[in-house]
């Protein structure tokens, strides 16, 4: 880390932020440059923090050179993952594309769309059974029936599902029916729930939340890798945005950024970026063509009727068209488009 | 709510919507403007959503005219509600005044912090237990132990002590420890820990969400009004801004925007809004002469040897001067500091 | 307009808004719902202004329900518009491929920057006179001598040109040597220089401001188009975002929105969009995916000697590559890059 | 600066970064870390230029240590300006109370409001007569018919007047009537606009932008101030933000950002900075409680009959009673409202 000292720094300040820096176990390093006088902190940056340093007097700023996380980090792991989600691949070439409603509502509901998806080329199955609305007085989800309708829908048309987990006390009955579990935008942050999908060993799709940097995303992937479970596949979904003409801000440039920051798989979500149907399509195009590794829209045969989140989904013959101009962006990036295994074609 | 259709509207998605608001239970005014038409939906608005209106075809766009909250809306209770926490009271012409370190470190820190904040008027203790931190790396909070220290600090300074639940598993803990319960921001939308405080009856300090608007806000106090908990304080503690001169942006205009649309009371945190102790005293008079309900602001006797967020604190004489000045306006304002019941004064 | 009345508005009050409405020539169409009452304002809504409504006693809110443009709307010219610079056409399938340095510096470095950028397929040649800089100790651009040395460069390379005019005492001599006039994100609301603008018959270049919704944006089109020049071309650059890992937040969906609300070629410039060259090609590829009628790239052959924003610039030879594979996304969405006349090739 | 290498950098890149270093005239301080090494540049830091540094192969990141302003700023220039326009002192412990309708009307509407801000104690009177309007069909101010209203109306009142300029050819004029010329947040950057009222010697009321950061207002006065025109008061009046129930984001704790960066004063725009009348009180008491200079407050006797922006106006009663209170606020801050010279009471 650098350490820069305020222009009014004393000389005693200055030998205690040397004291400082050394009882902390660094070697610390002084500069005088013309203004300013600097501090070059050498040792093992992940050991110390930020604001331990900026709460010494005279310290003005105090910059990183390495970044917080460590085993999402790039440098630690230089190749792109491929994260394996019961037999379809996403990352490193392999595109994931995940589609169905937002929640499950009926097995007929499933059974419908599961099938429509498959036959566009889909390659796994979504589905929300604990939804975390903004009002307690909208649908919450079926809970475990939806899991279930959910699980026979996939086995029944060869996808895997993935299905959102809200609270640390149902993982474990999540992680029973579900092939992917995903975090969403709003508990991005809610650490305990990041440590106990940590736990299990299923893949993890993690939502970026709508005010959360590139390198908050990181930390919190870092929670889930910290705990063992190193599959994890990051989504961006848009965030908080000062225009209305979208419901949020879909932010594309995530996909190559992180892409330099991490080895992690990332794939967009159009969807919940734009609340719009009209947009997802080329929301969806550019995500591919930005270098996604998957798209995740949601489906609904019958969007004026669904419980929740109806206007921002396709319906199956919208999205079956939208697949073949994915498949023509996908070729020209050299990606692939993984075929599940349980499909019969 | 009024559903604008679009301008290429044909009659018989006029004549689907018609049916579809009347399906829904309830009665729909058709009025046709020189260039737009529009269905005025009459009804019990809290029953029906935005988004299924919006899905039907030939919908441009649906506007809500009642809020989607009830029982935090100054419409439903139009009188301020005072919140009484073990005996301070905030809102209704009463401020808290909260104060105390980020996290919970020590018996001794503690004993230091709480007896140096009730001398210079604080009626609320603060302090972490379980920390919610964005790397998995950093100092996670005491636990349990930090609970007990906090309760004795209180205990012996006359002072109700409030603190963070993370967790719905650790709900009934800390239920057991404090006076009142802390959500913080990035657990403003973890929905089923809302439900699970709303559970108690511990008075609730409900912080925004850094991309949440004050609507958001709102819907998340309902989730704890919803469970019968009818003591929730709302606290503006800063949002997302796109300038790093401060940690975030702190929106004092929230105070009275709130005001108007609730009965709730809301205090300011310009700790976290700001995240610099030299800014600290401006937002926190600020926030008193915008019509807060209380002021939270964190308190260390060392910054620099704090286990976490030490360049937001003020040290205890700093807080004693701001509590000088905050009294003054207090008293400007015409609102009381609680004296708490504890107090040997 | 839909005029929304307070909960608690008075009769004498409803009585008020209907006598202004009519007053403003309108007609006025009351309907009591069951929680609120609304009044309909019929007749050309681009006659009214929000705030007039607005500022009625016992009005909550006002709601349009048409654009506030006009010249710029589909509704309009439901056709999309293709703008021709100097024999090269934006939009209705065509593409523009604009590249070259942020500044111009010397006839030499445009000679380079022309013949390379014109070799790898670009087919108008950018670069600043006039440059507007944060700081009034940077390099301000060379004036009327680099309108000069870009004109040439132009000529010699058979490109037609386009640069930036910041104010309006100089639209004339801009106009003398550019093929197409640019309007910086900074101007985008200096109303006086839209006008001027407007007046010549150059084709305009208008770039999105840093805080502009697409409304905004469009408003600011209207300004050109209400002068007479109906030849405007908008383009996404990025706005204010929370993330410093980019420069500004790359708005891809603006592409598809401003297409949905405006017959105007909208293209994208992902150099400013991100400032940095690593991103630069992800979000080119982006932008022709989501149906960008063009691309703006900053080229630079040696960009640490660059006198004004060097790190945003591609080479010549990554920008030769970046052309390649935006060449193939074109195909693929079905789009013509238009040929330059003073081609000889 | 400090120049932080790649994590790959090669020993031929950092030469050539120490001889490029040199080359620029300043002297380079390499210095290895266990993960990283930087070079510190040493020299006069405004003599370069972060991209500069930013485009040479390796760089990983540029860190300033010195702001980019300089006669802007408090190491400049340690003691508070104050700023005197026609004997009206702002800053330093002297309030700007300014007030006045969005646009001058006419003559008897700005008599009306000149008399009774007057009687309320303010001593600016504002008005506008070059209206920048998103809206080409909006009403665009009477031009220099209203300068002369204005001015007489601050004439027979006993007010100096300030008043909006929107074009470099019309400074000359505006400063012939005005007391205090006004950039508008939409010309913040409006490099040449500044340069043009930096020639001038008239004070400048210089608003900040709307995405604009506090370095960027602070880089715009520098340009006023770098042409000798030290007389410019800065003033927070709202940024972008994402929750549409007010206008804007008041980001009150620019006001003690604004003073610990820089010696200019700052006032507050509660008027723009929330556009709801009824939330205009709160944070007119919240600036002056933060330590702003100043609050400017838009009044018009009659906001429905407002040609432009009614709806963010108190009425003279209620500006009157807000100043009631602003008075008190003022006392305790230790502040003295400026009587205009003009005033024969």
């Amino acid at each position: 880390m650098i350490v820069i000292l305020r222009s009014d720094v004393t000389d005693a300040q200055i030998d205690h932020v040397l004291e400082r820096v050394e009882a902390l176990g660094f070697r610390a390093h002084l500069s005088r440059g013309t203004y300013r006088t600097i501090v070059g902190v050498i040792g093992d940056e992940q050991k110390i923090r930020v604001d331990t340093l900026e709460a010494i007097p005279g310290v003005a700023q105090v910059v990183p050179v390495m970044p917080a996380y460590k085993l999402a980090s790039r440098e630690a792991h230089p190749q792109a993952s491929i994260v394996d989600v019961a037999g379809v691949k996403i990352g490193g070439g392999y595109l994931a594309m995940i589609a169905g409603p937002c929640a499950v509502e009926s097995a007929e509901q499933m059974d419908i769309i599961a099938g429509a998806i498959r036959a566009a080329g889909a390659n796994i199955l979504r589905g929300g059974a604990f939804k975390p609305r903004t009002s307690p007085y909208s649908f919450q989800g079926l809970g475990e029936e939806g899991l279930k309708i959910l699980r026979e829908a996939g086995a029944k048309h060869g996808l895997p599902v993935v299905t959102e987990v809200t609270d640390p006390r149902l993982v474990g009955r999540v992680d029973q029916y579900a092939d992917m579990i995903q975090i969403g935008a709003r508990n991005m942050q809610n650490f305990n729930l990041l440590s106990e999908v940590g736990q299990t060993r299923k893949p993890v799709l993690l939502k970026r939340g709508m005010s959360a940097t590139i390198e908050d995303l990181l930390m919190s992937a870092e929670y889930v890798l910290s705990q063992g479970n190193s599959r994890v596949v990051l989504c961006e979904r848009g965030v908080r945005g000062f225009d209305k003409v979208t419901r949020n801000l879909f932010d594309v440039a995530a996909v190559p950024a992180c892409h330099a920051l991490s080895h992690l798989p990332i794939i967009v979500d159009p969807s919940h970026a734009t609340g719009r149907p009209d947009l997802i399509p080329a929301c969806a195009y550019a995500g591919i063509a930005a270098g996604a590794d998957g798209v995740h829209i949601e489906v609904h045969h019958c969007p004026e009727q669904a419980k929740s989140d109806g206007p921002q989904a396709l319906r199956p013959a919208e999205y079956a068209e939208v697949m073949v101009q994915m498949r023509r962006l996908a070729e020209i990036m050299g990606k692939t488009i993984s075929v599940p295994p349980g499909a019969n074609s």
